[in-house]
């Protein structure tokens, strides 16, 4: 594995961690943390901590710990959360609603710039001060205003057949809340899922082991 | 790393997914399949399969590839979700409310017995067939009823408070959409974190490394 990867896959794991925690002691005017104390609030060593960071050259001064503030933007402008896309919400029923009204987007790299649902007596409802949008009008909307990824809030199957359209509107990330496998049936795009039916599967599991023990 | 938990390890990991996609054949009446068809479909080895399921004694016949059924239900055993656990729902807001309408609880191992909110407005408004309760009638709810988990959609500092709580009336495991971080907290409580920002980031990242490409 090269180098670039090798980064990249420490930075997707532990990177939005890291910025959650800075971000709470930024809010909360910690202005300098030791590696050493941010590791025992976060349950790592500080070594780790120190390795992680030293990759991008290291951000704290010997002696003096790291700066929060700075710290807490580097680590936003390595994960590009300085350089918001603009994401469509495909599906507003109550999952998307939930979704959208619950997701401080532009902390996250993001801004929600419309709202879709194919049912029509949702048309002109507010989320987030947008008026939901008819399906039929999506195409239009992605040739005036070119988003750049799509949150899927909706079937599997209304997910496969919406996907291709979405890909050939110029879309090329997705935030998959449905079970639809996009990664495997289109290459090229970037995908997240949330698959919440797995997560819960997996804390049964894990009941199920801690009751053997 | 002995062989336990590795077999919990590929469990947790890989078997969620396979019952989704053998729950859909079976749903689809599609009564065998073989291992080369199941890996092609599922963007995995014939090899990786087999390995998998022999792990449990292997679940097909040399030829005749896995009776879907069969195999649906034997995962569904090995991951616990012929048990169900009694598991309650903390935070009736937006994203509480997605939530439990959104997930067949059933299908993944759990029961949603009681839906709490400190919030006394909601007090007896319904969600899925069951009234929203205040939280001041948590106490109690558990004694009756001895719940075995908790789906946490509140904030962190609401979430840090209640856990202990939660814990001391018996309950030990979390399906924890805050962001307070329980397992760094608590220990020997089993823990299924569902960050939605981390998930969010992760996308920004992606999208970040492939424009550099």
């Amino acid at each position: 594995m090269n180098e670039k990867k090798e980064i990249s896959r420490f930075v997707v794991k532990r990177f939005p961690r890291y910025y959650r925690f800075l971000t709470k002691l930024k809010q909360n005017r910690e202005m300098r943390i030791s590696s050493g104390e941010l590791a025992k609030r976060m349950g790592l060593t500080a070594s780790q901590i120190r390795q992680d960071f030293n990759t991008f050259g290291g951000f704290g001064q010997q002696g003096y710990g790291y700066n929060t503030a700075e710290l807490c933007d580097s680590i936003a402008k390595i994960m590009g959360l300085d350089h918001p896309h603009s994401i469509i919400l495909i599906g507003a029923g109550n999952l998307g609603r939930a979704v959208a009204g619950h997701m401080n987007f532009k902390d996250y790299g993001f801004v929600l710039s419309g709202v879709f649902d194919k049912n029509e007596s949702f048309t002109g409802q507010i989320i987030k001060d947008m008026p939901i949008r008819n399906l039929s009008g999506l195409e239009n909307f992605c040739k005036d205003n070119a988003p750049q990824a799509a949150i899927l809030c909706i079937p599997d199957t209304e997910a496969e057949k919406i996907v291709p359209q979405l890909i050939s509107y110029g879309i090329r990330a997705f935030w998959n809340f449905s079970h639809y496998d996009i990664a495997l049936n289109h290459q090229n795009v970037c995908v997240q899922n949330v698959h919440l039916s797995d997560s819960l599967m997996r804390l049964c599991f894990d009941m199920k082991q801690s009751q053997k023990q």
